[in-house]
């Protein structure tokens, strides 16, 4: 099965679920006092670039990940549907968080928004190491080494994202913050790109 | 006609339509219970899964379609446009179904959003069955047979949902799990999965 | 310049506005008397049928202009997008439309729709006429032919747009009626698939 | 890497950006003097030009980049990410503009829109800027060229906006006029156009 649809079907999941969180932000009806009413609800715009950073962190994986792959199968687009299941969650599970992070439904909503994406990024894991394994989709030898790897120096992201849900239990605003340094790591992994650098220079 | 058009805008209107749900679930608004308002809004959340499982098995139907064909011409074009104002609209079908599972309105409610789903999946059924019985549309013979054979394995899901529709006029609560059975099915048909592992090691 | 991102981004659009148009259908709360409730709001689901039917027919005539094209220059993605403005603004009109269809608004807000759809389609017949004139967009001489003959025809629906929306002054009810056989006759205009299949027949 | 799937991404998330605008239009609820609640939303309606022309224009640079490129590498989409972050930030930032152009909140959100197009518009100049010093990413030596003028000449636009800005904390209504003249100099910027010209000629 060619890739085409995969990569622009997932493409536009991606962009609206990256663009909808923006119809979250509330918009101050009040003139008077109104930078004091947008500095007020920095939660929702932190929790939008939380939201932003992850959507972007896993589309970059996924380009990442595809442009190592000759070919489709079943199996990998039902992977990728429940890939984009849990990514086109991601701005419902962002509002009950940014809507609830100074009440006493706090730990609750840091928790299940960890779980989204934590889901979202095991799911994306499960893919690369699908793949991986699978000569008939892989482009070549070569391809198949840089996804295991990949695979691998993912899993420490996985796991920083399980300590960061886990705190989120019992310290809700230390667990936003985590989840703010694991959407970074997603982003600027520095490992695979060291790793590519010396790969170019050999 | 090319085909890349008509993919692009397809994958488009299939990705809105999948992320668009998302906007119809509802973010309690008080802190204190949080787990248990998530808990009691189920409906919802089932609601959304099942209107996620139709889109995406149609939106796989679909590439399966255009990957045995080389071209497009306008009765396809117009066929898919019906295609795509039905799975557009499944959203809003969605919203009045999960709306309406716990009240009077829940036979209507349940008959309806099942009667949107039939209607995408006979369309659906409709553009396979038109494409291979067009030599101008389809790649070469052997594709031809694939899709005819496609076509009639389709055929089962169809009347699958046809009963489905059916048992919600008198048991709505039985037809959305049945509807949840045949979103599967469409996801995992396993018979074509069958037939071209077969096909292969032939 | 290359029509690859042209293509894109006006897919894009079109697919998000005939997409969200579902977004404004309401969706009724009491469960008692649903199907008497929606079909009360039969004035909405109409409207939405119209809308989907314009962009529709716009996004065939673009699709069909596209192919005959072989590249794209600055004017052609300006007008292209004054074209996606009308398009994109689409959703708004058709629901300060279905708003008022029975109040003494319907007058101006028939014709409010009408006047967009119109711009959209005139700009679409510009965009035809410009291309059709510039060799440098075009494939070969032969799709200049087309092209032309193209937008020759495309002036019948137009006139016909006119006069529905000057009918919207005076008789609303009409208007609405006439914009539905204007939407399909963009849809299946019967010419250009007569003179393709003479064409081809010769 | 590739650049496919940057420009499918990026395609989406332009395409959504634009036409979720059209969301955040009012339909007014009474049919009595339609017209005139209408006209009364002139801000409303510039706000949503001002913004689609911005983001047009954004797009179309975006586009002018990436037909010099031959491929792209993590800093680019870090940048392209940062770039969309801004991008489809400008949905909420015209609301908060719109809302508030006549109570004393002006000149707080008319800053705020500024800004965020500053940003955006300085993010794509840094795109543009480092692609051209990147041998690696860019198509050949005289594309090279082109793109370092291109950014060249986009200075002055950058300039003109942050004197937009900076009269937005005092005169907000001028500045609003203001933008439009920038987001018009972004969309028919009469110098690359002449430039190209006498290139051609040459």
């Amino acid at each position: 099965m060619p890739l085409t649809r995969l990569e622009a079907f997932s493409d536009g999941v991606f962009a609206i679920a990256i663009t909808l969180l923006v119809l979250e932000l509330k918009v101050p009806t009040q003139g008077t006092g109104l930078l004091h009413d947008l500095l007020e609800s920095w939660r929702e715009y932190f929790g939008y670039l939380i939201s932003f950073a992850f959507i972007g962190g896993i589309w970059m994986a996924h380009s990442e990940l595809t442009r190592f792959l000759k070919a489709s199968n079943g199996t990998l687009l039902r992977l990728n549907l429940l890939l984009l299941l849990f990514v086109s969650f991601m701005p419902h599970t962002t509002s009950v968080m940014t809507e609830h992070t100074d009440d006493e439904g706090r730990h609750v909503a840091v928790v299940l928004f960890g779980l989204n994406v934590l889901l979202a990024t095991l799911v994306m894991s499960l893919m690369i190491r699908y793949a991986a394994h699978h000569e008939s989709l892989v482009d070549n030898q070569a391809a198949e080494h840089e996804l295991r790897a990949f695979e691998r120096e993912r899993r420490a992201a996985l796991s920083f994202q399980v300590v960061s849900v886990v705190t989120g239990i019992f310290l809700p605003d230390v667990a936003i913050v985590l989840y703010l340094v694991v959407a970074l790591a997603l982003i600027f992994d520095p490992r695979p790109w060291l790793r590519r650098r010396r790969h170019l220079a050999a």
